[in-house]
């Protein structure tokens, strides 16, 4: 098999974040669905905007922190997704180009804006997310290029494209070049509610193109309709090669074949902002499977990634991870 | 006199910060000078943009982070300076809008973007800037509204724009409107090199001009090319009604004709990051001033609000201002 260039390449909605703090009053006056994310267009977007109180802007859309964390760990990443050439566009590319992540989409020429999400984090560290995709929208099959996924070990793609036929299209030609050149596929199932709207899709893709799944409690539910995490656990089993099941501070389980792993939490002194919890623990996943290392191992880096993002406000790392888990790990 | 809208109306560069952490010997292979602040084109501020790593982005501006700071402990604030009606300017409008700082100020038509500062934070919290104008440039006289300078107890003037001569003569304008209806003019020096520039004509705006006037160590000695902080301290006196001489962790001078007040720094649990510190000093000198507080219950605002500010990283507070004063002041 060919070299390869990178461990993982990802395919996102390139966003920048807009983290805000709200009360919960907040959300409920507005309707919005706490822990959950929703999809509106430019002008909800500024009216909810126009609510919030003074925000800090951070690069962010799952995808981009899963690379940002896997570059942080000392992983070599490349990342698929649109964004203008705005100052929100040229803040997103900059994120990831200063921490080595190859980023070639060509920037989106249609007239909207980079993408942006604004992050209501809410006094228990929750966060909702009201996303206007922008350029986002933009992506296409055509920007899935053949060189770069043959050249990735794995390609990560990001559930909450599914929402739009374009992309669906180029996640299922992402999949298919890299089983062609013997590479591996991993998905995010990222939102139950999006899991929702379209789950016949989502469990056909699981069980024709995926092998690295990752979902949290309520997605894999949601996959499967199942009533409890234990019966969506069964039957995600021989769906995929391995599934990665989150369950915030209870830890994780990760199946594969008849290997059964239960990875605790790791501790957190002061849970700040859960925004990017799940994107950083398949970082440290991926970067662990992609070195090499068993699943126990790669799930306690998973964890120790994810327990730093939720420290603090903010989804991309803060800490310096690398040295972190070599402290953690011993 | 007719009543106010505004306890204070402050004039500055409009600038959104993107914050980056550096280690010293990149500010000395750059030849930054540390702690100061310098102006560069687009293309150099790219450059230097493209060196550095991940980057957090707030809304800044000297003058905007005194108004941010002004208006979080419960004063009355107006804001006048320049943005253009892209990413950037949108997030720096709101985050003043949502703090209830009226912002007036019609975007630039001219092709600039909004500018942006680069804030290069060394380990030891001091941070030097790197600044590029964009459409901050673009303010003049024209901008300059004669019923809202009316309207306010003080207006603020931001030492940074004096390397522009149209800036100059807005501010000319704006303490003669101030003045003629019989309200009080304050100017913050900004910068040391910036006072090294334009010495004689910073002179004539304090003696002439001036009833305010906040000035860090560096800059007052720069103004009197004095040797030392007591030798500069003889010479502003008489200058302007107030004089409010800071230096950082040494607290600050208090002067007004013979009344002299020796204010101590607020203590600070860890030092993060600078920025802002004398942007935040200034909020609460003014604040406690509008309100008829006696000058050195005005100071000791002015310290808690620079020592919030430099315990985060970032320029404007993130903790409640008004109940922090209210627990300090008992």
């Amino acid at each position: 098999m060919a070299e390869t260039r990178y461990d993982v390449i990802g395919i996102g909605n390139a966003l920048v974040d807009v983290l805000v703090s709200v009360e919960d009053r907040f959300l409920e006056g507005e309707s919005l669905p706490k822990g959950g994310m929703v999809l509106v267009e430019a002008d909800q977007s500024d009216a909810l905007y126009a609510k919030l109180g003074p925000s800090t802007e951070r690069s962010g859309g799952s995808c981009g922190n899963t690379m940002a964390g896997l570059a942080a760990l000392g992983g070599r990443g490349a990342y698929i997704g649109k964004v203008r050439d705005d100052a929100f566009g040229q803040v997103f590319r900059h994120d990831l180009s200063a921490l080595g992540v190859a980023f070639e989409t060509a920037p989106s020429a249609d007239a909207d804006p980079t993408g942006k999400c604004l992050v209501l984090v809410s006094p228990d560290a929750q966060r909702t997310m009201v996303t206007y995709l922008g350029a986002a929208n933009a992506l296409t099959a055509a920007d899935i290029e053949k060189a770069a996924i043959e050249a990735a070990k794995v390609t990560y793609l990001e559930g909450y494209l599914f929402d739009r036929d374009d992309a669906k299209r180029a996640f299922i030609k992402a999949a298919d070049l890299a089983h062609a050149a013997g590479r591996e596929v991993s998905l995010t199932l990222s939102d139950g509610f999006c899991v929702d709207r379209h789950r016949e899709a989502f469990r056909a893709l699981v069980e024709d193109h995926v092998d690295i799944l990752f979902a949290n409690e309520d997605e894999i539910k949601s996959l499967y309709q199942a009533e409890s995490f234990d019966a969506a656990l069964q039957q995600v089993r021989g769906h995929c090669k391995i599934a990665c099941l989150t369950r915030s501070e209870k830890g994780s389980v990760i199946l594969s074949g008849d290997e059964v792993h239960v990875v605790d939490a790791e501790p957190v002194d002061k849970l700040v902002d859960t925004t990017g919890a799940g994107d950083l623990y398949a970082a440290g996943f991926l970067f662990g499977y992609t070195q090499g290392y068993d699943l126990a191992k790669a799930g306690r880096i998973a964890s120790i990634a994810a327990a730093e993002v939720v420290s603090h406000y903010g989804a991309r790392p803060d800490a310096d991870l690398k040295a972190l888990v070599a402290e953690r790990l011993g």
